[in-house]
């Protein structure tokens, strides 16, 4: 019953065979071997369009490297409010940037509120002494609560940036399960909606290690490659990584596993809804399951051996919690079993 | 009719005599004369106890600095939501800490509330994935909207400060000004209440170019002399900035000052909420003025010579505005004239 | 004929076989699972000490990271004149100490003078205005010519640091090339002769992304843990790193490797001396071999399928070049051949 | 007998009368004034084209700011072995660049050779994994050792700058030193000869706080404004910098006060040079006179009550020091008088 994070969870069994496959030899360092190559153009097919690819450390790595690249002298990036960038990532894109700032923009349910993002841009838009210069937009899809931005959401926040001539990132750590539950084409769902950047993660779905930034307006974001080699996160043997992508995109494997994970989590919230003693604090969209439990019953599922954690509590909750409840988090990944989902939900029960 | 800013006021005549005293002559450079071992002394009498004094380029490099000595790794520092440090001041704070973050904190009419301040730190006290370190706690005095905080209303802040082990920075910017307007010595408004490092500007009010860093509690912001030579601010002829202050504290100088531009603020309050065409916003408490007007009027008055701009805004504002109104900002300094005033409030009538 | 780098080999089938033995199953993510402990254990073992184990996501990587945890304001760290940290990575140390500056020192064949080092520390020991805070010396073991310290030159070159209190960093790339050349053990080459902090790579000696910091002192950079978090380099599924450590140090495979890429180094320096057309630079240490070469040869060699690079001139090269000749960088790794040597050696012959 | 620093100097009566006659009335803040604007056109006929003239808070912010301006990722500036902002400003360029590199290059007497620093740029022209962008060239006029590159000197550093595309910055905290030494236009010693960006500054030469960016050349150093808008530089009464140089460029003050303190030095020098107990280390060219003494003597001196320093012994130094020999420094100011030098003279003697 293992629901703390997806990223508790192991690797594919095709993914690590890949690895194995390609682990002798010799190949040229630094992703320009062969076998980088050919998953770059990977790539492009994925997102029906010339991409430039970057592997990188970590998927807050890929945000803080993306904020980087999209720097202003005084930036200020405009983010949702409960955004894992700005709230949970100790800092990183501060760091990378040398200072620049998350403004946060409220929003229902992990999505930015469109106005409310005008407003907050036209904050910085004054003509006396600069305040700060603006540098970019940026959404979480599938957001830090689950749900997903449709086609028409991501357009209408790419039309204010679009406005305000700012790119419009994405943090894609749950990419695959938000394309996964809305069978909305990678490319549909990025830049043909406006999107030009985007941190593309998957190691939360079934990889290793294996986050990128993938940058897809190739009017942005120039100076990535070098801002990552002064980064210390150019990989010598990037065919590491490479080696994961070419199992995860084969045969739509790293759909398969997303959809797998995001059916686990329906699959959890329909007997959610059904039990007397727990609710749905709203409902899931991707592979997260948001519960208003009894802290005392959470505690003995935990005592049981069941892992997951309390949540705080999002800006945007209108809904109404009782003396002793709290919101928990449970999340599926590609690893995760009905039985273990059903097990769970005896206990939730 | 100059009430853009009270920066647009020159210097007092007092202060400009006592810089011709002191031009000639040789002294010890970068701090360590005379003439700056006895202004150090005086900043102890104004604050009734030893405190170490950092002579800096402008209020700005006083706050970034500031924070760069109270800094940690992941820092985020509790401000105001309309904090001048977080949207105003070009990322400065976020330049010298390297990347800290501002984390913004509602409250009514630029005061921070002390519940809400409490949520926001303990937003980062999760044990897991390290979010964030806090790493201080900023109010502005008087605040950015012209209101003033209490004795009371610091205490509160500085209680929730310490039991989450945070030092509590104020920006004194128009430190002078909330003095003058409330009779509380610096000590109360300071270290007694729990205020442990202030950034105590004279630029304001009647100086050239008079900002420090004031260290209230020794315990804090050890490194301050180290970040200020790393940052280019170590003034080789400093006695520069200590003969105005010299001048600033003779005959309290500077109260006399803050209390004349305080008293303008009052007189055009009046003037404006007997005004059929304009209302005040808020009550002012100390040397800025916030009221609403019509915006083809105020245009009409700025076209007439009238100094001052539009206000953004506050989130915390729950009036009312008119389809074709706006919020001004009018600004009185040590220099302002009832004359001015009273023209001004006859353009407004 | 692969000589440009010993990171353009792959992984060895031990490693690659344990990585695909851990791929299934739940761990606790961060660093905190099952294996990882184990694996942090061994490290222990193999350095005869409770030891601080931090993988990060590169080489540049760990050695930034490690002068982020010495960093002092104004800082300044030591290193050879021609110390890869200094020259060759791209501005990281700088980048994540937010500004500290390396000083070059002399010394010859890429090891430093430890007098030099003792003038060069002191020129930062003046009173008045501060200059800059020392802040760590920092060698390479192997170093980045090929050659080696002896335990008598660390232990001086530690005296010099410790006289003026300053920590002593190894960037031990290829520090197990080092430990094979020398049969010194790991605790007799670190921290037994004065080292308090090391860059312990695993890459460049057969694996696929092995690279920690190792803290040996434990009163030294107490921040490493949140320094990588902030630096986006925290790995959720460490597992993968640990993976590769078990089987690296299982039977002393580590070992083994680094003193077949030494011997492979050996063999072809045997060749070179014996060949007319060429000759040693200087003598190699460990795996790489520094030869001097005809330029219209070398690019013939390389035209053929070799594939080797020119190098700088080494400050400290008291040799002499011929007009058409340069000094080319031969690398043997784990997975070097000899037939592969004795065909390049026939090349050159 | 204050031979300490040129900066121990107060502040030229001309330059004080001019503050007090500007101290009263209004003026727009941050530079953009009247007076502000004047002083601006002043510049531009002292370098006789169109410049950007940007205050500061003092010589290092000007040197650092100036490297932030040119900064590129993994940036490279070369500078001369010893110069200042590489040695003695705290680190405050590595700061204010986020990291960038300072690549020291020898040369005689304080002055870059310029065959040296082809090499030196040429070291990060390699193709492979970047090493470092080369981002400036910078020498500083007059130089640390109190001489004085000629216009060729400079045309040739700039031609190798130009070669390599970098622009060439002056750190100029002597610059009028320089141009009262030799005669040569401001213009002739800086863009005339291929310097696209100087630090121009007044404080040691009779001003309180006068430094400056003067960018020379307009395809450089766009974003100046914005980051000392960042690094809070940006001063409010701008008009108290404007009034300091308005009477520094009148009747050519600042030149007169320039020929005094040299001629203070070459008086000093030329009765050094026939002391018995002294010598000249080297021939002195503006304002500063570096002597041998012996130990004991010196000391003597200073008890005394004579202000000076020892300096340390720089790289070029190819002359002998007996046993007890050390070098010191003397600066003679706009306000050294003949009596002093001569006081001095005979101690020496």
């Amino acid at each position: 019953m293992f629901f703390a994070s997806d990223n508790w969870a192991g690797v594919h069994p095709d993914i690590s065979a890949n690895l194995t496959r390609h682990a002798a030899g010799i190949a040229t360092a630094y992703g320009d071997g062969d076998l980088d190559r050919a998953v770059y153009k990977r790539f492009n097919e994925i997102f029906e369009r010339e991409v430039a690819v970057f592997f990188v450390a970590t998927g807050t790595a890929a945000n803080a490297l993306s904020m980087a690249s999209l720097n202003r002298i005084g930036g200020v990036a405009f983010c949702h409010a409960e955004a894992h960038m700005n709230v949970d990532e100790f800092g990183a894109a501060g760091f990378y940037t040398g200072g620049a700032r998350m403004s946060p923009v409220p929003g229902p349910l992990g999505r930015i509120n469109p106005q409310a993002l005008d407003g907050a841009i036209k904050r910085y838009s004054r003509d006396l002494v600069p305040a700060g210069q603006p540098m970019a937009v940026t959404i979480t899809q599938a957001t830090e609560v689950g749900t997903v931005y449709t086609v028409d959401d991501i357009k209408a926040i790419a039309e204010v940036a679009r406005r305000h001539k700012l790119p419009l990132h994405m943090d894609g750590a749950r990419f695959a399960n938000a394309v996964a539950a809305t069978d909305i084409s990678p490319a549909e769902m990025t830049w043909k909606s406006g999107v030009d950047i985007i941190s593309f993660g998957g190691t939360k779905n079934g990889c290793w290690m294996a986050d990128t930034v993938v940058v897809l307006n190739p009017d942005v974001a120039r100076d990535l490659r070098l801002l990552r080699q002064r980064a210390g996160q150019t990989f010598s043997k990037a065919r590491f990584i490479s080696a994961q992508f070419e199992a995860y995109f084969a045969d739509d494997l790293w759909l398969r596993m997303a959809r797998h994970a995001n059916a686990m989590a329906a699959r959890l919230a329909a007997t959610i809804e059904d039990a007397p003693a727990g609710r749905l604090a709203w409902l899931p969209q991707a592979n997260e399951v948001f519960a208003i439990l009894d802290r005392t019953k959470a505690e003995k599922m935990q005592g049981a051996g069941a892992k997951f954690y309390e949540w705080g509590l999002p800006q945007s909750f209108d809904g109404h919690l009782g003396d002793n409840e709290a919101i928990y988090r449970f999340v599926a990944s590609f690893a995760t079993t009905a039985e273990e989902v059903d097990h769970l939900g005896r206990m939730i029960a």
